[in-house]
């Protein structure tokens, strides 16, 4: 089984922007793309299958088992189409990010992606009262277009690096010219908790760079809504990674929020 | 080499059903499904060898070495021909897993399998006197169907993910339109200890579901002539994990039961 | 780049036999097969290169260096044609193994290879003064025949499974229709420590199984001058392993010996 | 995604010689490498990615992120145009090294390279005054040629093995008919320190060896320009290490000077 896209729909979008909240530090990104999934009634297009993923299956409440996956949603957009890509996991091994990131950069670059942001949480290991959203671009042209939306793009923080998809989207997107921002509400970083302050912080900006209208007042009952869930995948991710690590504590297992 | 699929003797089933009884927790699946291919005298037609699987072969009592391999048996039957896949072990490696159990289900769904049940023990912790099957299956509309069997969908139980072969074969069968059970016996969990019970209380709702007529009776001696072999691989991989692990305390090698 | 058989002299053999003794416990089964190449005064016609052996080149004593790699040699003998594989090192990863593996038994297959021997060391944990050859087949027919030699396939020794190349190859070696025995020396089994009375005894069985003449008096002579060179590989898996585990204490390396 | 270079400047170069200085012990042939790029004001024509490095991208100070990437300039040169092989990071996996490597030497061997030199420094473990420069060839007969400039290839010294691009360039690049040289500056061998002592002696050999003139008096001052970037990528290394890490303490990690 090689990573696999799925098409559910096949959809002709205009001008459209490729938005990525998966599963990460805070869960900041998966969270606020939720938030955005529901409040616009996006709808599912298309599916991601990757043997990089962890080899289970999640159970449901019901006891109906699913695939780990990441999935893509679209909604039709006055400025541009939004397509929304979020999911249940990242790659477990460093070879199978570059793989799954390829295949989604080729994908959405098919159907005429030419613009991505990626949302993700950036940890301060203190707690945060007004989270700053942290921007970082891949081409240096694009901060000043940014700059204005009180995206923080300042000498003055520390990040040296941006892991995982969030990063190697950016990074993968420029080299098929797209032109690629990332988006980080600052959080405590605790692993396993969801921040929906960072969340919030990240929508605000997104609702202006999008031009959409998103009713902001249910983030906290949606995130409600949506923590058994993310707690769900949370758990199973720790729970996992102490199963998987008897009886030699699984010190091959990498999970990068 | 890649995971590969031998065929011993071409056979062609009527509406065939599989039934996975792969090592794992309590060797539950493994020790049913064992039961049954002594009881209906089943036919080996097929062994798969991947190598996601320890580099090793393993030595009968006779000093006859052989690979390790996972093996298909076939059965026919009124009521719809039985496929059971068992073996020597499980993938090592996560990509493995996902390969392995990708080879099984394309090889499988070419024989004309619509239907499959993986079998497997559910780690409770503690002791067991009365062990619950419990059960999850890739579609909700198989609920009502097994329900009647006395298979435990309930909400209580606190299961999050199935791990390995019984996970994914369930999962990525779906994918290839074919309804899906996995039935876990409630069993201590203990690492390398075979639990006839649990293996037991499998097998009654196996007999029900397949419309098989089974002496239960031999379970347990049954259980003892396998534990030979069981022990033998059970020691094997406990044997591995500790020879690979010098002179680096093998904390890269992954076995999931 | 590939696991790659690079052919240095194309030789014609009559019903050759292959012998394996690559590095691994004792090193007796490296030794034995270079005390042979030595007497026999056997040349190299093959050698492979694999991506699964350590990142590094290996210095000889006047700063030349050199791949890793594992060399094939060929001798003419009346009996049969005799070649002999032996070489620096195994796979580091466990799927390395089998593709390894895969490539010499595809490569001597088509040299008319029909029967196969593997040397190693058997672990005992203590001093062993008169070291008995323990051996295992990959066909039950084949007992007959070597037990006659004074092998032990006994039921009292202890061994489940073999690991690495010895164990492969008989493995693989039985899925190409060769006749497979593995004859293991039983030495201490200390980590990078040659032994070479148990090296002895193989050799002695070996003389009587290909019908070749050598002179055994200079064994000892032997292992002191290639100790430097096998020294030297064993002090490279050892440092080497030291050496790639910082920062991380290189827990994801594994050497099968 | 597979290791890929992609080429900015189709040039022809006269002769030219490939120079290796990727990040390693002490940066020493990093720093030299840079060096040199920069006082022969070379171009770059090309750049390597690869899925075996870092799933992240490197953020400059203006917040434009990049790809881990190694990168090719060159310099016309009477005596022999140079090329320089320099960049962000090695392989994070043996298989990387291998495959990296060999995709290197195919790049450069169809430019014409027929000769490489490859740069490290060599860890003593104690303060060094004035290094020597310690040297290693991949053909016995190149001996004779590069003792006369001052490179040591007594024996006294310990190196028994060159692990990661410096050793690989070469022994792959020996099987592709390469004369190959390593120069190893002799450093503390600290992690994460940059010794400009050691690339200093590497430097004052390169210039002999390559007929180049060089300004060496502004190497500390480089060092010092150089350090801000070198500084963000070691720290990268080192942060990216412990974050990996979480919540397994990151053992999977390989990462080789």
């Amino acid at each position: 089984m090689e990573t696999t896209i799925k098409v559910l729909e096949k959809v002709k979008l205009k001008k459209p922007i490729l938005i990525e909240g998966l599963p990460g530090i805070g869960n900041v990104g998966r969270v606020a793309a939720g938030y955005l999934i529901n409040e616009l009634k996006m709808k599912k297009f298309a599916e991601l299958y990757s043997p990089h993923f962890l080899p289970l299956v999640l159970l449901q409440n019901d006891s109906v088992a699913s695939m780990l996956k990441c999935e893509f949603y679209y909604h039709k957009n006055r400025k541009g189409d939004i397509i929304i890509l979020t999911g249940d996991t990242q790659s477990i091994s460093p070879e199978g990010h570059y793989e799954i990131c390829t295949k989604i950069i080729e994908f959405v670059s098919k159907m005429g992606v030419k613009e991505l942001i990626t949302l993700g949480g950036f940890a301060e290991g203190k707690k945060i009262d007004n989270p700053r959203v942290i921007g970082a671009v891949n081409d240096k042209k694009l901060l000043k277009k940014y700059e204005k939306l009180g995206i923080d793009f300042g000498k003055e923080h520390p990040i040296g690096t941006i892991v995982g998809a969030s990063g190697l989207l950016l990074g993968l997107g420029g080299m098929y010219n797209m032109n690629g921002l990332c988006i980080m509400g600052e959080t405590f970083g605790l692993p396993l908790v969801t921040d929906p302050k960072a969340a919030d912080s990240l929508l605000h900006v997104l609702v202006k760079l999008l031009g959409i209208k998103v009713d902001m007042s249910k983030l906290e009952k949606t995130i409600k809504e949506m923590e058994d869930r993310i707690e769900k995948t949370d758990k199973i991710h720790k729970k996992v990674l102490q199963q998987l690590s008897e009886p030699k504590k699984g010190e091959d297992i990498k999970y990068i929020g």
